[in-house]
């Protein structure tokens, strides 16, 4: 089967799931037993942390280990309700506000709407019709009430690039003007990390969520980054301290690090190999009469993307009957975020909050490949593709 | 090192290991993607949810893949914030209560604290001096308000057995007697599994926390077995319909099934032989001169307690400086529970809520053993621990 669904799930790279087997017989005991071995697997915890912190570019931030990018989402949005609750606990009827957008991945999206139910207010921002929100919109956004801000650093669907150092100036400045600290600024970047230059320290944000297995990690691990105090709303044994509980996923862990490492040190070829990649699925897509890259006029080797990733509409088709086809004719890929495939909301969101008229968000397939993928597979692709396109569409 | 801390964790068995990294490479993709790939990827965790629903005696229950023992606590401690912010919102001041032991896991003993800190009513039950919960004593505690009660099944620092099918039947009476439907009953049953016959469907519990780790499986897997609706508060992308976020660890998934297969398959004569080293434990500890099993009194083979874990007093040496003494002479045990070393709270708060003086549960230790361990560990622990004793006794 040709693979073009990495930004669904990459698949794992076999030595590091070895060496993640190894890891979890070397250092079994529990990191924090007070014996000899829990010594031992805390020391090799907290140097797996450091090699995963220096991964991440986490700079003077610390790193929680998390199960997935979920929840280290879902700690982050979920602390709003202590804030919420404090204030409510000393008399004061003042809701709390959340600034997120209504491109977010579900773990940001759907956990909001959570927040809203129980009596925060929710504000979403859209983005503009290339798919990117403007820092304008946000600073008009910002109260004094507001507690929260959470933007994502790439879309998951449209591979656009947040401008997330911008949102946070304009978050920096609309701040000051209202004369409160800055909120909370938190970023899911799954689909950042190992993609492009990543440096949360360098945002001016206070937390970002990873998710291991998009860079060919195993699943089940992921990491905040974080600065400042956070309060978490689940807590046990104390773990992270106190940011996460539960007995921490050492083998994740080392083989999140390395996946992270790997992806380090490889990122210009990889962006390189995948530029190229673009530039053919592009120009192909082009040579398909009707089909259009989303958002609508994107060229190849524009920096407000992802070159991982690639939205296409086959005008007259359903995405759902394409992606089908292509399954059956032996090419992976999918109709925006695996995710949603479960969410409560259906139809295309993302796509519909640019601006994108249903009927092109409705025809959209998402393509997305990494460093196993070559250009046979974006051929395979568009073959196929051309072909299924031709005989289905109404 | 003689490894005697298996209630913390257990050596991971490599064979699950490498099976679960072929798992992961195998079906990488993710279950919720849609293409002939992820649905490779979903039917074969549903064939692992199956395994493991079986294994766990889930009955009509369901079983929901979590990252651990304390998230799957978390999820249902966490469900009752939704419960009271429900009547908040309809304008009800009523605070909901939440009964639950002094006893418990930090997993549970201190999310409950938590959730009183956010307004719901708190009652921690103290156990009687055999460190069993009385069921008389949980039905007195149980009001109209009460919206979740929560008792583990195995205490991890005493081995005590709760009670739990007398526990559900005092609740359901309580709650008759009131007048309204009992609450929601859930058991952290972390320390059971594998231990002893446990078949949460036959107990009248609502719910039970399970863990990989404790029985040879991989750190970072767990699971929730649950009956009836929860509103859980963590959401995202609707994975395990809903109650828990996140793409799924399907090599987790599939190690935890084949660790809870082979507890299972192996239960009875692991019991034999656990029953075995408890009383050769006891008897040694009986040649010691001032040594003392835990609870007080505590003889071979009571049913009352998990074969697989004995606490014991060394009266006049604290158990911190005992256990770090046998530690460096190669002898790995702990003072209470991994997660409890880093808990806000220090002391030793399961043993006093017994009524235990305070004096011996501060000389205290605690012995875990599993189905790697030989008489020869017990018999090393005792030789070092008799020496030790007499050397660092006040």
């Amino acid at each position: 089967m040709t693979y073009l669904d990495w930004a669904s799930t990459s698949p794992p790279d076999a030595s590091l799931l070895a060496g993640a087997a190894e890891a979890a017989s070397q250092f079994y005991a529990n990191p924090s037993s007070g014996h000899a071995l829990g010594a031992a697997a805390r020391a090799e915890l907290e140097r797996i942390r450091g090699r995963l912190a220096a991964a991440l570019g986490a700079g003077p931030g610390r790193v929680v280990l998390t199960s997935g990018g979920s929840e280290a989402d879902a700690i982050v949005l979920l602390s709003a309700l202590r804030a919420q609750d404090r204030l409510r606990a000393s008399g004061l009827s003042k809701r709390l506000r959340v600034v997120t957008t209504e491109i977010e991945h579900p773990a940001v999206h759907e956990q909001a709407r959570l927040l809203q139910s129980l009596g925060l207010e929710l504000v979403y921002l859209y983005p503009r019709a290339d798919g990117r929100v403007d820092p304008a919109e946000l600073a008009e956004a910002v109260t004094r009430e507001t507690v929260l801000v959470a933007v994502m650093a790439v879309n998951n669907e449209t591979g656009a690039v947040q401008p997330l150092a911008e949102l946070a100036r304009a978050l920096a400045a609309a701040s000051a003007a209202l004369g409160t600290k800055p909120p909370r600024f938190h970023a899911d970047a799954v689909q950042a990390l190992g993609k492009l230059e990543f440096r949360p320290a360098e945002l001016g944000i206070s937390s970002a969520a990873f998710s291991a297995h998009k860079i060919r990690g195993p699943r089940g691990s992921g990491a905040l980054w974080m600065q400042g105090e956070l309060e978490p709303l689940a807590v046990g044994g104390g773990q992270e301290e106190g940011t996460r509980p539960g007995t921490e996923s050492l083998q994740g862990a080392w083989a999140f690090a390395g996946a992270a490492e790997k992806a380090l040190s490889s990122l210009a070829e990889r962006r390189e190999a995948a530029l190229a990649l673009e530039a053919r699925l592009i120009s192909g897509l082009a040579s398909i009469p009707g089909a259009l890259p989303l958002p609508l006029g994107r060229g190849p080797g524009d920096a407000r993307y992802s070159p991982f990733i690639l939205s296409a509409a086959f005008p007259g088709l359903s995405g759902e009957v394409l992606a089908r086809a292509l399954s059956d004719s032996g090419i992976a890929v999918s109709t925006g975020s695996a995710c949603s495939s479960n969410a409560r909301r259906k139809g295309r969101r993302v796509l519909e909050a640019m601006g994108l008229q249903p009927e092109l968000a409705f025809s959209s397939i998402r393509v997305s490949w990494g460093e196993l993928t070559g250009g046979g597979d974006i051929d395979a692709f568009l073959e196929a593709a051309s072909t299924l396109y031709k005989k289905l569409k109404a």
